[in-house]
């Protein structure tokens, strides 16, 4: 299985940490916005909304968006519940996750970290901030809300919820989003990081997590 | 099982259009944003994301995002498919529609034509009116692509993906986004009307729907 993808998207991330948590191997092809790898008719031709992630199959199948392929992944492991009121509700955090909480993160990450350089509205900026803090607020109500060391959706075993949520949160920092006030997402982040196979944005890069992560 | 939406809300609209489809009886409550329901420690007690659509069902659960929601009702039903790969693909339009198709979309019609006295950057409008024809034309070529007749994700047979697509895009032209040059989408629109079960944002009020549908 191969995993279009690029070095710093979030939303490729959770596919590699899943795929990494239930020992899927995959092929990475890295592209370059920059470059212009997203524009090519090659690229289009797999990924339907011009987008990473996307996975490709052996028999040539694809699948776009982190949601959908987090999902197919999920199938027959314990990342996705049994119940299907609990499958609703990881959907639901998924849900959650694409419409209100990565958007203004990532805007931030992208204005602060990764392109400093990009012009934008000042209230723009107070937009995503109001916003991101708004999203990150629930999160943290949620898992002060379940039993000590349980997942947002799931009881005591993780699911894709967990991990839709992570990239994105853990990466607030970056749009100057501090989580010091958040201790019960603070404990989350260091649960996922603790789970067997977790692995980093720039794996075996610490210096390099470090200033992406942290900077 | 009752609904918690607001009168115009396109996504619980979602949720009506799939109920009446299936036959799945709902007790509608109609809130107003207005008049601040939504904000109310009642309705925070049932929706943690302060949003509608939300289902509440007999023993007390709750189900909260419209995906989500789409997924719960149609398990079991035709509009969920059984192939793992379909399914993904259900979701990964689904995921498509709430982080490309419905923001800009909902945006225009909030500008134009529900609140037009709301203060915006024209900045900002070119940015949703570039967004929503650049995902509208996703959507037309994907619908030019399928044999005719056929369905966005499941061949021959409708699914929730088909729903969830529907309500932004049939309300387009209320924020100003004419269909006229996507002939795919505008005879798939028409399909949906078509089902058995349909139902209009404000069934039974023909004039209603002229002047929220079409204005």
């Amino acid at each position: 299985m191969r995993l279009y993808d690029t070095q710093r998207s979030g939303n490729a991330w959770k596919v590699r940490l899943l795929a990494s948590f239930i020992g899927q191997p995959l092929e990475r092809r890295t592209l370059s916005i920059d470059k212009g790898d997203l524009e090519t008719p090659e690229f289009r031709a797999i990924a339907r909304f011009r987008q990473v992630p996307v996975i490709e199959m052996a028999d040539g199948r694809t699948i776009a968006e982190s949601a959908a392929i987090l999902f197919f992944l999920a199938q027959g492991t314990d990342w996705w519940p049994k119940d299907p009121s609990e499958q609703a509700d990881v959907l639901s955090w998924m849900s959650f996750e694409q419409s209100a909480h990565m958007h203004p993160l990532a805007q931030l990450r992208l204005h602060r970290a990764l392109h400093p350089d990009w012009k934008v509205e000042r209230g723009d900026v107070e937009e995503w901030e109001r916003k991101a803090n708004r999203a990150l607020a629930v999160l943290d109500e949620r898992l002060g809300q379940v039993e000590e060391g349980n997942w947002l959706a799931t009881g005591s075993q993780p699911s894709i919820a967990d991990i839709a949520l992570y990239p994105y949160t853990r990466m607030a920092r970056m749009g100057g989003i501090e989580l010091d006030d958040k201790p019960n997402v603070l404990s989350w982040l260091k649960r996922i990081e603790s789970l067997p196979g977790y692995s980093a944005l720039f794996p075996g890069k610490a210096e390099l997590n470090e200033s992406v992560v942290e900077s």
